[in-house]
């Protein structure tokens, strides 16, 4: 590739817009971005010209069919992920698409079945792969350190839960909040999910009931290759983002542990004070959001496979199902492929 | 009561030994080692006299025939602890009784009634709640520190498994091993537990999966007041006994980490090296056991109740046999009572 | 202000290339590095084209005579520090300018008179002031927490020794090394060094004591309002860049503990094993390098006073000389001012 | 020797009936304390019959005359100490004396000279030298696992001050306090301190001032192997008692942190809180305590060099002799010996 690569973003809210910025601070010398396309196109026309670009459009379709663009970045609403993937794909655009790619496994699979036909990239926004501390856990099970893998452990706390109006079309909590644990379970135990078993309650707030969620969980994963995996979920820990995953074997454990907001330590009265951990994921994963969009930069440019597959995207679809099933049902339940 | 509580003890092996030793260090000038029963007598009776105690008996009912003994603490092996339990409180003796009283819910049953009937004291041997690390988590609780409570999480990992002949009567691992998390769960939630699930696995030793046990283990609990509960359990973990607890709720978190050898901590090319946890249950627990023992007979000179009744004895009992239950048929069990 | 700052910047060794990569990085919408100078101008040509820097001069003069030109930033050797600011000074130019000024106390107040003379701005390089760590240790200070102040104690260890050439030219350890310890000291208490005293050895390297100079050494320092310090150096730590700073006062103490490369823990038959703090400065002071930068900026374009003054600069050095003295004589030494 | 050791007391104030209490608990197999003696005889037999020690005096000499008696435990007041050692070891009796001997090098030398003269052991109350964590940390350095030794760091603060009454007659903050961390220091780097420097203050109680005493005080210390020391005190620490120590060399460091209440930490609005460091030393060197008393016993029934000798007692008190001419010099001083 020749020239700089150049892309556009379709969808700018928090996430579209932090990648954009990160594009522009950290590798404008390899990227430019040509246009954006947002249904609120002008209530974000100030800040897009602010960061340089220009093309500012109410239709995706403008930045999909403008010849001169080579990859998108789908940041937009779940609900238009598969079919702006479709449609991407059928315009012979390279894409990153935020997780999840769809709530239906059939259209999940119809979109991967066209980005395949077109023989284009597609890496999905599973960006805590991407984060230093998982990466060197990741290293470090591959080195052999624990040797035989048994156990796998996750913790993921939200510092609150999101407005209802989002909880509503969010998917359910195995969905928009879970998916990213299942995704780091496989990705760390480099195994499959057989079965899945979930429990789970409403303490934080009765609303969350209403529309027929959940806002605390546990699930209970067996792997392919006879892992047992746990992870516990809750929409609401006031200490702040927590964190924490485990791995356990034959030769010892990994653990990564919350990362603080400081390295301050107060010794009182009251105790010896550590600072919180970092207040939500914008904070948390700010290295590993840049990590991302430099490794799909890297698969365009270098034309290499991408880290975070199409079917890396419809495996914790998969999962996070099965685990609303097994919740129902009272039952462990198996993932259906 | 005038004069020292007179008390024998029935089981001479590690545990037996060790409460004896506790007895005379710290607690002799309030009690007095009668006797001790043990059916292999001759075997322990140079280590009996060396601790003053003189009346050394292969047949347990001569500790419990004895008029001038209080109390008794069966040490004995598990298939008699029901029957003695009865017998004692024939007798009329105050009971100390290790852990787990049967695995037959009907014999605990009929041995707790045998001890109501005779108004005797009977205290189960859960030594962890007595640990002084989690009475100060189970009072931070009990202070509201982290308002409701919504998970409790236990990592319970052995440094090594026990002989595959010990493991053959041992009930298997939910009333071996698990046994002590379900009472930890139990004590630290003040509620019951509902319902149970289960998965498991064999990766340490196969033989353990001849005799029909597994090795590693993740449980699944919901309470009756909603919390939900995850247990984690393995019989090797190589870096020691690792026993940590944490409470999850509506205002914050407390977590009990692993107590360990020293605070020395090493920082070298290799890293920043800290001490590995104490490596098994008689070193992590040594002071829990004198608590116990403590609490038993403050329990009997004060007439007051026992810290660990007879329901303390039966309830993991019973939530063991639902792990059980639900790792064979794959599915939630709710605990039968 | 209006328009972009335009800055240059004089020597491009290590520090210079990364405080003109931070800017075009972080701050290309307010800043523009209009030219950079270095004696070596042919070697930096490709670096300086490689991030948009077309004016390359070998002679420092071409920069501080660019009538465009605001501000410049001084990264050549300490010894052109005081000249150049002088220079700098009388063109008119605020000016940013890495630590020492000079060792000469003479040509420092010469320098700093020029600058107020001039009426420029002039913030010295003391980076840690910005790290954010130190600044939530000052804050935490500032808002009572630990109450009076009765100790200030860092460790200050480098992972290895700077080679023997750079050594002999450095002014010694306390001049080049601790004096970013006795700027954290001054900036910690808000206090003045009245009284210095030194010891010290070598023991890393012999060739470190041929050319007069120490690699480990203990300065405690008495400060104006009381205040006691101590602070430790050595060149060589084996587990990398030791970075601690501890105040403790009459409600308690702060601590800042080392900056680690990850939060991966490992546990296994060697015992618990955390990672190494980060290398060296560069990693861990990545942070503090672009924030005094940012200040910089700030303090021009909004005509702020700057947040490391050139007393500042000119302090640290009085403490070192006085470290020096006290080293030899074996006594106390009264900073002279 | 046959039969039990058997025991003198002289001194009943709080560490006199704690080392009864130890030898009743953890030697009574071994050891019988046969008598004590302290000057209020009358306010300590109700305690001492209660531990079963019927001889009380009112009388050291009725102690050390006592033919029975094969070892004293001098527990009684420092300006006693010497004058005792010598009785006591004129009467042929082995003895365990509390720090520090005397405040005079001159009786010291005498005290030591009768010990010599008569063959006795004498072991000094250096207890932290027992204590696991120190004992684990000298084990390290002795495996050479930190390489050759460069820097020795103590901190050691208390959690409140003395009355004034016992500061009048401790000797000063060097005698009472600091001696500890001079033995500490010795007994780490095997080496013997040549040159002292001292700076102190009074922050706590201007009451300690006008007895002549400081509060907080930082003390440098260089051996005669090269190594450096430093050893910060506080009278007053808020948090508990403080006592840390890091030894540096030139393959790693090792470190011994504070002891806590608890493994319980909290996570909060507040953040991340651990529990406190143990008290003051009765809390903190509990086990020492016990050890130090076990490793007299062994010397003297098993013939052995007593672990803390009267070598060990008398250079502390020349280094804290030193430290307190170079507060007043404001140089270096050197010990002299």
């Amino acid at each position: 590739m020749k020239g700089k690569l150049r892309v556009g973003i379709i969808g700018a809210g928090r996430i579209g817009k932090m990648h954009a910025e990160n594009i522009k601070r950290y590798f404008s010398s390899e990227v430019e971005i040509v246009s954006i396309a947002d249904i609120f196109a002008d209530k974000i026309l100030d800040w897009a010209n602010s960061i340089g670009i220009n093309k500012v459009y109410k239709d995706h379709r403008a930045v999909l069919e403008d010849k001169e663009i080579d990859a998108v970045l789908i940041c937009s609403s779940t609900d238009t992920h598969s079919q702006f993937i479709i449609e991407a794909a059928k315009e012979g655009k390279h894409i990153f698409c935020e997780k999840p790619i769809d709530f239906s496994v059939e259209r999940i699979k119809e979109a991967l079945y066209e980005v395949e036909k077109a023989g284009v990239k597609l890496q999905i926004g599973f960006q805590r792969r991407f984060d230093p501390h998982f990466r060197k856990m990741k290293e470090m099970i591959q080195e052999g350190r624990i040797g035989k893998l048994h156990i796998v452990k996750i913790t993921s706390r939200d510092p609150e839960p999101p407005p209802i109006e989002y909880i509503k079309v969010s998917g359910g909590i195995f969905l928009d909040m879970t998916i990213h644990d299942f995704d780091m379970s496989r990705y760390l135990t480099a195994s499959e999910v057989e079965e899945v078993f979930a429990v789970a309650n409403v303490f934080i707030d009765p609303k969350i009931s209403d529309v027929g969620d959940v806002d605390t969980a546990i699930v209970t994963l067996k792997f392919k290759n006879g892992i047992l995996g746990i992870i516990d979920n809750s929409r609401k820990s006031v200490y702040g983002y927590d964190q924490r995953v485990e791995v356990f074997g034959s030769k010892g454990s990994v653990a990564v542990t919350n990362d603080l907001n400081s390295n301050v330590i107060y010794s009182g009265i009251e105790g010896i004070i550590s600072d919180k951990p970092k207040y939500f994921f914008i904070e948390r994963y700010k290295d590993a959001y840049i990590e991302e969009i430099k490794a799909f930069i890297d698969s365009i440019v270098n034309d290499k496979e991408v880290l975070v597959t199409g079917r890396d995207g419809l495996e914790p679809v998969l999962i996070g199902l099965a685990a609303k099933k097994s919740l129902e049902e009272k039952k462990t339940v198996l993932v259906e492929r």
